[in-house]
């Protein structure tokens, strides 16, 4: 019995998220469970560092699993690749030692969100990329992000209001890059609550456009209400693109 | 009435072909005429610099129609891009001339083929890119490609074997770059038989991947028959880029 740590990007479009659930065929990690149990011959699980949503796209998603199997790191990485769908994409396979687990052991995570700004229709990024109808204040983005900084309890940024757990998260980084015709939200904290990430692109984006001001976020974090916070932007947007472990 | 030019950009993956079939929805021309149609009151007919096969992408195709609307270009474009498809957009609008014929003037057009080399499995571009399971011989290829260039009877590269027409054609230009994980293959002529640029590209990598020899090419080109060349590269990576007017 090894554990395995795997790299894996996949097109979220086509799956109800990543987290398996009953009588849901499409998800990525009920895939990935069904390609490994198949190559072993037992039932495999996998575990996946977060829960991306319906619709999130990731470039560096890590999941572990133990699994039973004589083939080499890059014979699973072959394998799995050959049998799972054109969409998911296994890019790295490496033993891990026996107490790595993708999710308990993760320290930090990047999420990209992508905007679109152009004139004309981005045919060919259409899936990856929310289309805005107006250019928000870039500087007045950056201003609001600042406040976000730092641990805070973003209850107001959590999409499950039935959240029992602590809403406290440290947010480390957001970076905001306009080039050409995309802007994209760069997000690096420790953990993120269901949703976040979106509800922070959808409280920027409205503070870009002059509905809310850079110094309205301090009171939107303090009111610990999903209502007082701006509008969860669309999954298509967002990509997971790395995990963090010590 | 106002003869309109608009350059139109599309996903081929989900139409069949640039060109109106009878009892086939699926088309661009016709999305585009059933645009105009809506956004005029009457029949338009749309036509296009040329007609891309199935799944054959554009990022610079070129249209004309007679239209009669007050709209302004831009007005025209923007209405247009409301009601089309995802998949289809239209990049710029401009009145021209009405002796403007976006097929008969054409002087030339440029597509670019994109092959994919890399390790992992392409998930979000993998519907525009060919993945080689094998990596060709690049320099093999170009030296196959220069037998290619100047005015020939492409009759060995032409897919449809009832054409009654001449298949004599110039090409003067091909450019096979290799960067990172993506093979392209940049094809410049006077015009293109059916399936021309697929089974050039097809031939070029059974070159590249020594099943055929680049001194082959003159032989191929001789023989004025479809069996002498090489298989037709898959309609997704084929893109038309721009086409030439004077």
């Amino acid at each position: 019995m090894k554990n395995i740590k795997m790299v894996v990007a996949y097109d979220g479009s086509r799956f109800h998220g990543f987290e398996k659930q009953p009588n849901v065929e499409m998800t990525i990690q009920g895939k990935l469970e069904s390609v490994l149990s198949i190559m072993t011959g037992t039932t495999v699980e996998v575990i996946g560092a977060g829960r991306t949503d319906a619709g999130v796209h990731a470039r560096g998603m890590i999941c572990n699993a133990f699994v039973e199997s004589d083939l080499s790191e890059n014979e699973i990485r072959d394998y799995m690749n050959k049998y799972l769908p054109d969409d998911i994409c296994i890019c790295d396979v490496k033993e891990a030692a026996d107490r790595f687990h993708a999710r308990y052991k993760a320290t930090g995570k990047t999420y990209m969100y992508t905007c679109y700004i152009g004139d004309i229709k981005p045919v060919f990024n259409r899936k990856y990329v929310y289309v805005l109808n107006r250019k928000p204040d870039v500087e007045k983005m950056r201003e609001g992000a600042k406040f976000l900084m730092g641990s805070h309890d973003f209850k107001s940024f959590c999409g499950n209001p039935k959240m029992k757990k602590s809403t406290v998260r440290c947010v480390d980084k957001i970076d905001i890059v306009c080039k050409g015709s995309y802007l994209t939200i760069s997000v690096h904290g420790d953990g993120f609550l269901q949703n976040m990430v979106r509800i922070i692109v959808g409280t920027l984006l409205e503070v870009g456009w002059g509905k809310k001001k850079p110094e309205d976020i301090p009171d939107i974090i303090d009111a610990q209400d999903r209502n007082a916070a701006g509008f969860t932007a669309p999954a298509l947007g967002l990509c997971l693109m790395k995990v963090d472990y010590n």
